[in-house]
């Protein structure tokens, strides 16, 4: 493994580059680029604000930790109009599980924008889901709640909650999906390729063919999450025929 | 001790007062009464949603714990920078612990609104604490966060924060205010009568009177908690006169 080109990476990237950054993860502009700045300061890296007070991510972490937990609070609520009080408490759990928010961490390849002393690569894997959470405090304090809970739709509900999954009553959707290629005698193709690309972070890409048409892609830190991953978006996209059969 | 006039109350008291009785306790209009008589309907009174679903104020519950831990995050944020995450953490705990919640729900007499098969006088005191989040929880979905936050200032945050106290540096209110009057040779007097009026719950009402003028007032469900109360508003009216003293 080699390491990253910026291994000491104390100070911010530019402005700029750090602003077109943001909005390409949060999806609309952010306004005081300083609170998402403070989001990504590690507290290795001994900054203070004017009054000399301690200044990193983890004040906002435990903002960003409260808030999400209401938005998925509220999701659940919404979605699950049966679950009870404990069936909802369970389902938030996994959905806000520190397994889960390194992974969407991760994903979102927020590293690149950590500010420490610390090598990027002696990090464990709690900083992913801990920037993340610091990152949904930001966008509160910076935009407020209607926004927090637009970035939360984007990026945890509409790519990673599936209540079924979550339930365990489906396993994995790439099974689902071979299962009914085989019975309807479909020839498929999962097509996987590394892509690297500008990122700190190995990516892989794959694409989902069925009968000869793509139906699906998708992209994510292993191999076997983008093949489940693509696996479920072509078993929405074909819900209604795989439903019928 | 007496049994309150309803025992059995698994009739909904009347919209009319309920609303009045909703609107006195929020400081504001409920919109949809619907939710809010949800967020007192025990499970005991055995209710169902038209799709047959059991319903009972705990799903509310489940929101309204999420959402009060939110605002007291935001709360505790910004009032005090230079705490850290596990500071922050400690005070919210200390802020939304069972039996703070508890007081605080019996100090609403929410209970006059709880519809069940169970008598009042069989509860435990959790249920004060339990109504007190579904009905914010209802708050939320009925009037959106900004109310959500207007309700938890006025009914939490003012009446009950203060972070000296929480921090145990101010351990008592009305030993303060004793020894200021003893220091300045004012003559003190807290004039203690049994309130319980149309409550369901016996109070105690507390007038604080020095130097000859009523400085404070305050009501609550034991004396002690009435004089501390009272001693604590009166603190804080004089509170230049006393610091500079």
């Amino acid at each position: 493994m080699s390491f990253p080109k910026n291994i000491f990476n104390s100070h911010p990237p530019e402005d700029g580059n750090f602003f077109l950054g943001m909005k390409r993860i949060l999806g609309f502009k952010p306004k005081k680029l300083k609170i998402y700045k403070k989001a990504f300061l590690h507290r290795s890296a001994n900054k203070k604000d004017k009054d000399g007070n301690p200044m990193n991510y983890e004040r906002l972490e435990f903002l960003g930790d409260a808030m999400l937990g209401t938005i998925i609070s509220r999701y659940l609520y919404n979605e699950v109009p049966e679950g009870d009080e404990g069936y909802l408490t369970k389902m938030r759990s996994k959905i806000v599980s520190r397994e889960h928010l390194n992974e969407l961490g991760k994903d979102l390849n927020l590293i690149e924008f950590v500010e420490s002393r610390i090598p990027k690569t002696h990090f464990g894997d709690n900083i992913h889901g801990n920037v993340f959470e610091a990152l949904v405090g930001a966008v509160y304090l910076d935009r407020g709640y209607d926004y927090c809970v637009k970035f939360i739709g984007k990026r945890v509900i509409e790519p990673y909650v599936d209540i079924e999954q979550l339930e365990g009553k489906v396993i994995s959707y790439k099974s689902l999906l071979i299962e009914w290629c085989q019975k309807k005698k479909k020839h498929f193709d999962y097509d996987v390729y590394e892509d690297t690309g500008k990122d700190a972070l190995k990516h892989f890409a794959v694409r989902l063919t069925i009968g000869g048409n793509i139906v699906a892609k998708a992209r994510a830190t292993s191999k076997k999450k983008a093949e489940e991953r693509a696996s479920k978006r072509a078993y929405f996209a074909l819900q209604s025929k795989i439903d019928k059969n």
